[in-house]
């Protein structure tokens, strides 16, 4: 019998080669296991059994959370939202005590880098077990400061749910950030092929939703404008921290419906994540706009502040 | 370092206790890869990295076959299947031959058992690898002889996305057999927590389309019919073989598309799967059902012959 026989040769994309990913185990990722500290394992060895609900069912939720200059952002931001997650997933609540220390553990394992992504991931387990299984990778955020610099081209597409979906049919799970991505990854390949980069969903009536894994934010006239989370999408942790950081300079922010229409007429329109920050778009369906670069250079500044 | 902490305690649901699952893992799951056969391993081990995209996107997709005496059945129906869901994830090709070899070996490896379930898996394997991973497990199937006797309680759900959307909006992956089955979990717990045992999806616009993990088969009277795998629905294997005992018996056999009030008014509603092979529906939203007893044991008999 060969014990293992999946053959590992290569680096995840985004780590650079000469530095290997720091893995962390949670033996009690949830608070009905009993208490165990967060434990290092080899992120190049086997993890997860064959029947592990988080593969056969994409059956668990994830977080991912940019460390800058050794200091995770908006962590407890990251940690409510996998708590919410959970929830609408039914799963067991998340011991944010250990997801927390297993963060800490991870960064400070990992050698100094500007920008350390820490992906935090639960699954309901294996099959039958009823003990979820849970882990934290860290690894180097990719190089996105062209895109940063530059902007991107998005096209908008079809999201085939009406903008009323989180309400009528919570089983559809919208707006919980689970395992089972593989549309959005499918939507990014589509946009890719078509010689864009990102995509902006749009519900069956025309709400503006937002990207496969990104928060639209929209800045008309003095206004930051991001659509609400009863649209059934992600409470967008870095779109938080730009609405703060417009607040705070005494511009308005606000959660608002958005159509396609508004997103052309914005001056500045933005796609966010935890990996990018916040990247300008530079053409939306094919059309260039432009966006105020002062402004972005400021608000991106804050957002890599530590 | 603890090489592998997460603690694996229960068996599968599925699996008689005492009959551990027998794994084979394909070092050459696609075309792209240079053949080699498939290999035996641990199923209670753990065989993937936490960088897998099967459970970090749920980016794969899977089968599940019915082995009854030794004999898995529509093989090559499911094959098929495989390689279409692996076309419209843009997966490479799956090297056929190298699953029909490590079903047969898994068939082979387990001690008999009247009906044995296998579980084929590809995922698009370690990030940045280009190199996919699959494996195949078997595991006795669960007994279903109280629901294919007594039939099931089945509550239609809204899916969402209206009967065009696998035409108007491919990147939403509808019809592929994607590892992406949160929502088909949800689906099913939110059924059982009102009291029903399965679901059956049905269209924004009003079409019947299948159930979280099944497809569903009405016979109107001496006609047999499911609705069309252009809604964006899966080819169901054992529908296929119930049509074809059903032709074979000068009954006539249709993809035409249904309605919940088509489905209310069938002489017989079956929900048909791999694992249970065909149910009937005993109520539907609450509202008895009878069934042709005589119809569904021959019908039964059948797809349950090796």
């Amino acid at each position: 019998m060969h014990a293992q026989s999946i053959e590992y040769e290569t680096v995840a994309e985004n780590a650079t080669p000469d530095v290997s990913p720091v893995l962390y185990v949670l033996p009690s990722p949830s608070v009905d296991d009993p208490p165990a500290e967060p434990v290092r394992a080899d992120a190049s060895a086997p993890l997860l059994r064959p029947d592990d609900l988080g593969v056969t069912r994409g059956d668990g939720i994830f977080e991912t959370i940019n460390a800058v200059g050794g200091r995770p952002q908006a962590l407890e931001a990251h940690l409510a939202r996998l708590q919410r997650s959970a929830a609408m997933l039914e799963l067991p609540a998340p011991a944010l005590d250990m997801w927390r220390r297993a963060v800490q553990h991870a960064v400070a394992a990992h050698p100094p880098v500007p920008e350390l992504l820490l992906k935090l991931v639960m699954t309901r387990g294996v099959e039958g077990s009823g003990r979820c299984s849970g882990w934290v990778v860290a690894f180097p955020n990719s190089d996105f400061s062209r895109e940063r610099a530059e902007g991107i081209a998005v096209l908008t597409l079809d999201r085939g749910y009406p903008a009323d979906v989180m309400t009528t049919a919570p089983w559809l799970l919208q707006g919980a950030k689970t395992l089972s991505y593989a549309l959005n990854m499918a939507a990014l390949r589509h946009v890719r092929a078509l010689g864009a980069d990102d995509a902006v969903f749009v519900s069956s009536d025309g709400q503006v939703l937002e990207g496969p894994n990104s928060t639209i934010v929209a800045k008309l006239g003095h206004r930051f404008v991001t659509p609400p989370n009863d649209l059934g999408i992600l409470a967008g942790t870095s779109q938080a921290r730009l609405f703060e950081w417009a607040q705070r300079r005494g511009m308005s922010a606000a959660y608002d419906r958005l159509t396609v229409d508004d997103l052309h007429r914005a001056d500045t329109l933005w796609v966010c994540s935890s990996g990018r920050q916040a990247v300008p778009v530079r053409s939306l369906d094919g059309v260039p706009r432009t966006w105020d670069a002062d402004l972005h250079a400021a608000a991106l500044a804050h957002l890599l502040t530590a």
